[in-house]
C-alpha cells in the first residue's frame, strides 16, 4: 500500500496550495495529492475559455507546480476514508496510507429544482475539460443561448459568448431571479451599471424571473418562466451557484455544518478528527465580520485557507480569521469589485453605517491614455469608524484596488487612517495625489461622522 | 486689508489639498490660497506633457477644484509674513490677514554647481506653463537631447522624447552620476530592469559619469563630462532633484531643519509659531521607519501632509507618521514600483533583512490578453517579521499594487500576516489566487526566515 506523511484529496485550487504551504514548512514530510481530473482547470477561468482564450486546454493549472515543489500526483478517485486505519481507498481498488489527510474536495453545481435539466444542450458549469470541450462544441453551433442565473459566473459567460468567435451572431439572454444581476455581492448602483454595460453589449438581461421549467423534444427548445413566458433557447447554462462537496467526508463520518461543509475550527482542522483537515470550497465558512456561518465560496478564500491548512498540519501557527469576500470582476471593458460588507449587507448585519465616496479618472490628468472613471464606496462602522467593506467600478485598476480595501479590512483599519493613507500616484497608473480615491472616499466618511 | 481664518499659501498639490481638508472639517472658517501661478500643473504630469498628454495646457490642476470647495483664490506673490501682525504680504504691495497661516511654498529645483547652465536651450524642470512651452517648442527643433540626472524625472522626461512628435528622430542621452539610473529609489535588478527598457527604446544611458560644463557660444552645442568626453546636444535637460523652497518662512525668521525644509511637529505646526503650519515639500520631514530626517519629495506625501495639517488647524487631530515613500513610474510598457526601504536601502539602515520573491504573471492563466510578467520582491525585518518595503516591476497593475504593499507597511503588517492575506482575484485583472504575488513573496520570507 502506497502511504505518505501527507495526503491530499483535490487537485484545484486548495489542495495544490496547502500541499504548497506544507512543504515550504515540512520540507522532510512527503505529500501524495490525490485527484480524479486528468487536468485540472483554472476554476476562475471557465467562463474566459468561451471567448478571450478560446479552448479549456489553455486554461489549465500546470502540474508542474506539483512537481516542483515535491508532491507526488496520484490520480484517480478516492471513494473512502478509513479514519481509524488512516487509509484512503481509491475506485480502482488501489489504497493509501497517511498521517494527516487534507480534503479539498471543492464543490458541485447547485441543480435547479425544475423539470427539464437532462435535455440535451442544457449544461452546467463543471470543471471537466471534456465538459467544456462539449459546450463549446455546442456553443459552435447554436444560435440563442439562454444562461440562468445573473451572478457572477452567469454574466461572465453571457459576456464571453458575445466575444466567441461562432456565437457573435447568437442572441444571449441571462435570467436572473433577483431583482438584479450580481445582487448578492454588490450594492445596487454598481449591479445597475454591470447590466447596462451588459445590455450595452448586445445581452438581454431579465430580473425578477423564476425559471419554471426547460422545453423540448430531446434537445432543448426553449426556458418557461413563472409569468407564463417562454424563451426560445437551443443552448441553456444554469450557473445558480454552488455547494461544498462533502460528500466524502460525510461517509466518513466527519462533522457537516449548517452550510453543507465540513466543520473546522479555526486551524482548519476538522472539529471530529485532529489528523484531518480541510480546506476550500468544501471547507465550512464563518463570516470574518460576525462569525456565522458564510456561504462565500471564492478561489482566493480557498486558497488562504489551504495556506492555513498545510502551516497547521505539524503544529498550529495560523488561524483563519473568517471570509472576508474579496470579489471582481470584469464586463466588456468595465470593472466591478467588492470587498468585505456592502452597504446593503452592512445595513443587514445591523451595523450604524457610514458611507464615504469618491468618484473621478483613475489617470492624472484625465486625458491620459487608458483613463477609466472610478466609482468607488467605501462602508464604515459610524461607532470607531472602522472599514467595513467597499464596492469599486472602474478600469483594469480595480483588481488591485479592491485588494488594497481587502487589506484595510483584514487590519481593522479605520476611516482616520484611512485619510492618512500615503499613496504612491503617477500620470499613467492611478488617480492623483490630491483626488486619490479611497483616500478621498475615507474623507467624506470622516466628514459625515461628525 | 483682506482677511481670512485661513491662509493658504501655494497652490500646487499640498496647498489645495489643506485647503479642503480644512474645509472638510471646519465649514465655518474661511479660507484664501495665495498662489504666484496664473495656471497650476499636475506636478508628476509635467514629462508627460512632452509626448503622451501634448501641451501644459492639457495637464492642469483645474481651479473649479477650489471653488467647488469653498476656498477663495488669490493670484500674487507672497514676499513676507508679519507674524506678530498675523499678515502676509504680497509683491504688487496687497495684504491678508489670517487667523491660522498654512505654507505650502512647495520646491526649487537643485542647480548644479557647474557653468554653462545660462546657456539657451538648458532647461531645468520648473512647474511653469510658459516656460514648459518654450521647452515644447525647443524640442520640436533640436536633434541631440541631454538629460542630465537619471532620477525618476530624468528617466520619465527621455521616454517622453522617443515619444514626442517631432522628436522621434532625435538621438536622447540620460547622463547618470551614479552607478546605474533610478539608483535612490530601487533596488539594482529593478534599476538595470529599467536602464534596459530605456535602451530598448533607443535612450542612450551613462552612468558613473559626471558633468563638469555645459558647452556652446550662447547656443548650447555639448555635455562636458569628467572623463574628458563631450556629448554634442542642442538641448539640455537638467532634472537632478530639487530642495524645499523654504525662502519665505526664513525671512519670517521661522525655523528652517536640516534637510532645508520648515520644521513642523508631528501635527505639521511650524515648531517656532503655533498659528503656522507647513506641508508639502517645503516641510522638512522625517523618515517613517527611522525618524531621521528624509530627503523623499512626492506629491503624494505632500497632499498626506496637506491632510494632516488641514485637519489639525482648529484642534489636532492627526499626526503624520513621518515619510513611508510610495513611488511608481513606466518606461515603454513597463512599470516600476517601490514602497517603503528596498532591500538595498533597509541593510545599509542596518535592519536584518529577509527577502521573499514572487515572479509571474498578473493575469490567469498566463494567455489572458494584457498579461506582464511581475517581478515582486518584499522586504521583510527578520526578528518580528515587520513589513519594511517591497520594490516590482510589471504592467499597469504594479499602482495599486505598490499602493497595498504601502498600506501594508503603515499598518505593521508582518509576513506572517501577509501570507494569509486574503485577495481577490479575477483572470482578467490579476494573478492567480495560488500565486498571487504579495501572499507568494511573504511566504518565501516566511520559509527564510526559519
Amino acid at each position: 500500500m502506497k502511504k505518505a506523511d501527507v495526503v491530499i484529496i483535490g487537485g484545484s485550487a486548495a489542495g495544490p496550495t496547502a500541499g504548497i504551504s506544507c512543504r515550504r514548512r515540512y520540507p522532510d514530510k512527503s505529500v501524495i495529492l490525490i485527484r480524479k481530473e486528468e487536468q485540472v482547470l483554472v476554476p476562475c477561468g471557465i467562463p474566459y475559455v468561451f471567448g478571450t482564450v478560446g479552448s479549456p486546454e489553455k486554461n489549465l493549472i500546470p502540474d508542474a507546480l506539483l512537481d516542483k515543489n515535491g508532491i507526488e500526483l496520484l490520480k484517480g478517485e478516492a471513494v473512502g476514508v478509513d479514519r481509524e486505519k488512516k487509509v484512503v481507498s481509491l475506485a480502482d481498488g488501489e489504497a493509501v496510507g497517511y498521517d494527516k489527510l487534507v480534503l479539498a474536495t471543492g464543490s458541485q453545481p447547485l441543480e435547479l429544482p425544475i423539470p427539464g435539466l437532462d435535455k440535451e444542450n442544457v449544461f452546467s458549469v463543471k470543471k471537466d475539460v471534456s465538459y467544456l470541450n462539449q459546450m463549446l462544441d455546442t456553443m459552435n453551433q447554436v444560435k440563442k443561448v439562454v444562461i440562468i442565473g445573473g451572478g457572477f459566473i452567469g454574466v461572465e459567460f453571457a459576456d464571453e459568448c458575445r466575444k466567441h468567435r461562432d456565437c457573435q451572431d447568437c442572441s444571449v439572454t441571462i435570467v436572473e431571479i433577483l431583482p438584479r444581476c450580481l445582487k448578492l455581492a454588490l450594492d445596487d448602483e454598481f449591479c445597475q451599471e454591470a447590466q447596462d454595460v451588459l445590455v450595452e453589449r448586445g445581452i438581454k438581461v431579465l430580473t425578477d424571473k423564476k425559471v419554471t421549467s426547460i422545453t423540448g423534444d430531446g434537445k432543448v427548445s426553449g426556458v418557461k418562466l413563472s409569468d407564463g413566458q417562454e424563451l426560445p433557447a437551443d443552448m441553456v447554462i444554469v450557473g445558480v451557484g454552488a455547494r461544498p462537496d462533502s460528500r466524502l467526508a460525510e461517509t466518513a463520518g466527519l462533522e457537516i455544518g449548517p452550510t453543507g461543509g465540513i466543520r473546522v475550527d479555526r486551524h482548519m482542522r476538522a472539529l471530529s478528527d485532529e489528523n484531518v483537515f480541510a480546506c476550500g470550497d468544501c471547507a465550512e465558512k464563518v463570516s470574518f465580520f460576525s462569525g456565522k456561518p458564510s456561504r462565500l465560496m471564492l478561489a482566493s478564500i480557498a486558497t488562504g485557507e489551504a495556506r492555513v491548512a498545510g502551516a497547521n498540519l505539524y503544529g498550529v501557527c495560523y488561524s483563519n480569521p473568517g471570509a472576508v469576500g474579496v470579489f471582481c470582476t470584469i464586463v466588456g471593458e468595465r470593472a466591478f469589485g467588492c470587498a468585505g460588507l456592502g452597504e446593503t449587507t452592512a445595513r443587514k448585519e445591523g451595523y450604524n453605517v457610514v458611507v464615504g465616496q469618491s468618484v473621478g479618472p483613475d489617470r492624472h490628468p484625465g486625458s491620459m491614455p487608458g483613463m477609466a472613471n472610478v466609482n468607488l464606496k467605501l462602508v464604515f462602522c459610524r461607532e470607531k469608524g472602522l472599514l467595513l467593506g467597499g464596492g469599486a467600478s472602474g478600469g483594469s485598476s480595480i483588481g488591485e484596488l479592491m485588494n488594497l480595501i481587502g487589506a484595510c479590512i483584514q487590519h481593522s483599519v479605520t476611516a482616520y487612517d484611512m485619510a492618512l493613507f500615503q499613496m504612491g500616484t503617477h500620470p499613467a497608473l492611478t488617480a492623483s495625489p490630491i483626488a486619490y480615491h479611497m483616500v478621498n472616499a475615507a474623507e467624506m466618511a470622516v466628514k459625515a461622522m461628525k
